[in-house]
């Protein structure tokens, strides 16, 4: 159920404004704390779906989009792949996170779902993939839907403990 | 899925631990949060469940309980009656928004939780009922389980509008 994540998504948020006077601070600190969340999630998606290492980049948007399903309880469409393969999209029709939410006119710059990008950020760096999220469209300013969008920037280096492989 | 509300809900408090100086007053806006949230999540739980009027408080403890299922994935036990049958409690084994937490020990007066008696209260307010409720035993203080104490107040007046039952 996601209706308690979308009221305490909400809560802090507002707290983050009401503390921060600066709307692009609030935007970044989400981003910082969706990371944060990621590199623990990722552990909990791991357990929960024992999947195994991803083959490409079209693999790991598939188990990008069944995590959304895991947590967010939507499915989002994977499209609007680059040319060369390494940037792809993410489209929410419906987002849990905004429902029932509107943006005064002094906060329209706020990034308010920035938590996603840092989530799939901060997860994808626990596998190794250093990625850059960043939100294109975006509903609560009136775009028919979210596209976060997501860029390949490279594969990590595997810090695999000496004697162990 | 709970993880992403632990997380998230983690977020919050941290962000306000950080922001108020006391602790008390934390712990009084996480219920405050609490109610607000649970005078908007009574809806989505009638919708979800068609359940309707509560016969008497044990009832009332039972549907709580179902909810605690939808919403935070565990089942408390209702115990603890009062002899006048007036006030009964949850107790939670394990507590998803506590989980991995550990209070540092400036903030052992928190009360971390008390997000959920909020919760209990606001929604409660929604279907007519005015209740209290508190923590009274905390697994973040070395407790071994987390019971959560509802006392009812009185029923309010139903306000129904002119020309309907």
């Amino acid at each position: 159920n996601s209706e308690l994540v979308t009221l305490t998504y909400g809560a802090l948020v507002a707290q983050m404004v009401k503390d921060l006077d600066n709307v692009d601070d609030v935007s970044k600190q989400l981003e910082r704390l969706g990371y944060n969340m990621g590199i623990r999630l990722i552990e909990d998606y791991l357990a929960k779906t024992s999947t195994g290492r991803c083959h490409d980049l079209k693999d790991t948007a598939d188990k990008i989009q069944s995590a959304f399903r895991m947590y967010l309880g939507v499915q989002p469409n994977v499209a609007n792949w680059s040319a060369a393969g390494d940037e792809f999209s993410f489209i929410l029709d419906t987002n849990p996170l905004t429902e029932l939410v509107e943006l005064p006119d002094d906060l329209k710059a706020l990034k308010y779902c920035n938590i996603i990008c840092g989530v799939i950020r901060g997860a994808l760096e626990m596998v190794q993939m250093d990625v850059q999220s960043w939100i294109v469209q975006d509903q609560l300013k009136g775009d028919s839907n979210t596209e976060i969008r997501v860029k390949f920037i490279r594969r990590l280096e595997d810090a695999i403990p000496a004697g162990e492989d």
